[in-house]
């Protein structure tokens, strides 16, 4: 007969009268001591962070949370309009939007620093910086690609998070190798790309996360941790003044009939 | 022509120069300022907690976090060995385990207090909250109804997140009327029931969310918030020991062909 | 030692050489011999349709595969607009709005008749059908509840889908006593109502569904297959002419910031 | 003021005693004459396919329908014990793991054998399908990739499905050059990589899918849709005789407590 596989696991554990999180009790050494932001930073490492960790974790999770009537905020919307009775469909659309398009800017500028710096002798002083990140954007620009976390479409001269972010990094000494190349990026992308594109603060978010040493593979669900705690927030306030009806309204009631397009077809 | 609908709200918003949320600079006074539970408390009700109640806040998620290998916890991780490019699927397929029976009952014991205090005259004194628990539990024996928050299949002798949440609560002056009624429930119950059972976490993160005057409507997705934090730690140990594939097969290599039952239908 | 527990299952089953489901040879017995509304028919009820059940089953599936702009189709495009990666993303966002409001009618309808025909001794002649009816709207009028599947918001002067769905029923016949009831719901509710609704087309569904036998339970998931295929139409739509960033930006560009309410909350 | 946006489509659309699809009156033109296979297909192009072409269809929605407790269906019975007022959240979840793992070798092996032949000048004869095929196999190999479609874990002498499909192709004239340079891939390949390995089912289904014209993009919806039948099966055959609880807790039950491993991050 087969023997029983077994799971270990060091997340939740609990017997009759006591309930571990992490190796800890839950109730004495967790609840009311450890702040939500601690918790699903040490829930993801499996260690607990510093407090100076723990502020530019929680500084990330701020920048990500809500950026108002996105695509994943109105799916929200809509699915609650649809379905009231199910509150996890609504927050499950919603986070489904958070591919690569929308929320991936986050991980994918984590992970391209990260492949950098893999290949990278550390450490650096700033002129070695200066000169990984010329390096960095000429590949990226011979290779036709863009530098993630270069670029925003309304905050073009600047987006505020960045500079913020930067400081907060500091202000707790969590300014790594991550976030060092991405500022030299900043710096000296004008001489490669004949013009000044600010910095995102998707990708410094990106950078910060990498640098707290947070998995590459998981940074996109960090963005995602951050985006339910808004998508609640957009459905508390579609609770009160509710807008998913007209929505759909404006779009239902301007569609236009055409006829079938059978060579309309695409070619993958 | 149709005039173009507006659709007004108080969350993010931002301009070339500058990015709000909930009325605030979002750089300068929520990044860096502000913890992200005291976030998602202030996101939900469009007010920002106090110091008390952003603890009382943090430790109901902290309760509610991870139980280890639920059907949520085994879910997330399925779906990410099937479909490891997208973590926002494995994370949504996890949340969607958090209906009426596993994390419904924080919604469930929330919204049963309330509507027994909306049809009540407070305040009460000690003697007051007894009777009207006693009055309650007699209601829901005669209608053949559990009391939800009562009872507990493993903590049989008390659920160690109850005490700690009421001491926490108390400390910070958030212990209210759900909170009392649900209290007092655990003191008279036996009275009528004939037995002793325990006031479980469950229970009483939904009595003190309710006090803390969040919107009832959402309760579950506060489980549901403090559950993506504990999947991603799941995904987070899964990457490192994967166990997933060793779920699969335990319950597909112990599969056993049985003919089809046409007559097995069931009866609505 | 515990013992392995076992699986059993009447679905697919592979052995080297073969693949069975349902007990039959996939291969052989399925492939190029089962339509797909026949055999998603057959995996649910476990016995094989007859061409008839199988007409009448189709025309449900038609009849609620696409309803043009609603919410689930909308989410479903968004979705894909935000995460182009992830196609089982987009679907099960657009899933997901099948909930109580857009697509449980089919749903409530079936369950409703079910369970008047419960407490319903049959066989029952027209006038026996008519005066049930009669009995079962003024059972609902008096206690406040709508009759579910009976009266639209377009189709004021009569659901296209309803009589057409009678008579292929008829048909087949396939027209049981759900259809039967339905029908006569229609006849009488204007003498408790004092005006004409229209029987519409996703109520005449929930009926023809219960009278196939198919389960109870599971009428809101035959709605969600027919979606399915109506949401990769509209993928695909979008693909050849693109309309979801329009729809977007018609609701982020038309955003009104307002001042947080605090005062706004609900009260559950 | 702006303008209102319009939203043109082929699908859906209503007037008050109309309702049209694609061009044509549902209620007349659709239910109870074109079967849901062929529904499926005519919604995802826009042309309504051939009786040959909607067996192949058919035959291959078939052929992915349900491959018993896959990731897929333990997910889709886990999620409905876990939250069963929620069909629709219990099929998403289902759906969410139809990633690049399981149910992503249908799309690869299409997507892969169509980007074969848009460099490759047609027609071929016999002779030129097997050169062709023999470049594909040697270019993969020293890619050092695999081909995809080649291969399968149990049925390593041959799956059942292939030559069926390409039987039911064949019989209906639908075998085009997808299923050609895939044909000759099967006869090939053994000269470069020195073994035999079968052409698998998921692999054959992909090919015929693109031999079909359908979009390359949804090719996984295709598997998708057939799943969605699938898993109502596996809800149907769980509300008959339940099992997810027991697949619940035979890993809970056997869940061993681990100390915390901050030192188990991975490198992305």
């Amino acid at each position: 007969m087969p023997q029983m596989p077994e799971y270990p696991t060091a997340l939740g554990a609990s017997t009759p009268d006591k309930i571990t999180l992490l190796g800890v009790d839950l109730a004495e050494d967790v609840m009311g001591e450890v702040g939500f932001g601690e918790l699903a930073f040490w829930l993801a490492t499996q260690r607990r962070p510093s407090p100076g960790e723990t502020r530019v974790f929680e500084a990330v999770l701020a920048a990500l949370a809500d950026h108002g009537f996105t695509p994943t905020a109105i799916t929200a919307r809509l699915t609650y309009l649809s379905a009231p009775d199910s509150v996890q469909g609504a927050l499950a659309a919603g986070l489904l939007g958070g591919g690569s398009r929308f929320l991936g800017v986050t991980e994918d500028a984590g992970r391209f620093l990260h492949e950098v710096l893999r290949a990278t002798q550390l450490p650096l002083d700033a002129a070695g910086w200066d000169a990984l990140a010329l390096k960095t954007v000429r590949a990226q620009r011979e290779a036709g690609k863009f530098v993630p976390g270069l670029g925003h479409h309304v905050h073009k001269q600047g987006d505020p998070r960045t500079p913020r972010l930067f400081q907060i990094a500091r202000e707790e000494d969590c300014f790594g190798p991550h976030l060092e190349l991405f500022a030299a990026i900043g710096r000296v992308h004008p001489q490669v790309l004949g013009k000044t594109l600010p910095l995102n603060g998707a990708g410094v978010c990106g950078a910060a996360l990498a640098d707290l040493g947070l998995p590459m593979e998981l940074l996109r669900g960090f963005a995602l941790l951050a985006r339910t705690a808004g998508l609640i927030g957009q459905l508390a306030e579609e609770l009160r003044h509710p807008l998913a009806n007209q929505i759909f309204l404006s779009v239902d009631q301007n569609n236009v009939s055409v006829p079938p397009d059978p060579a309309g077809g695409t070619d993958g």
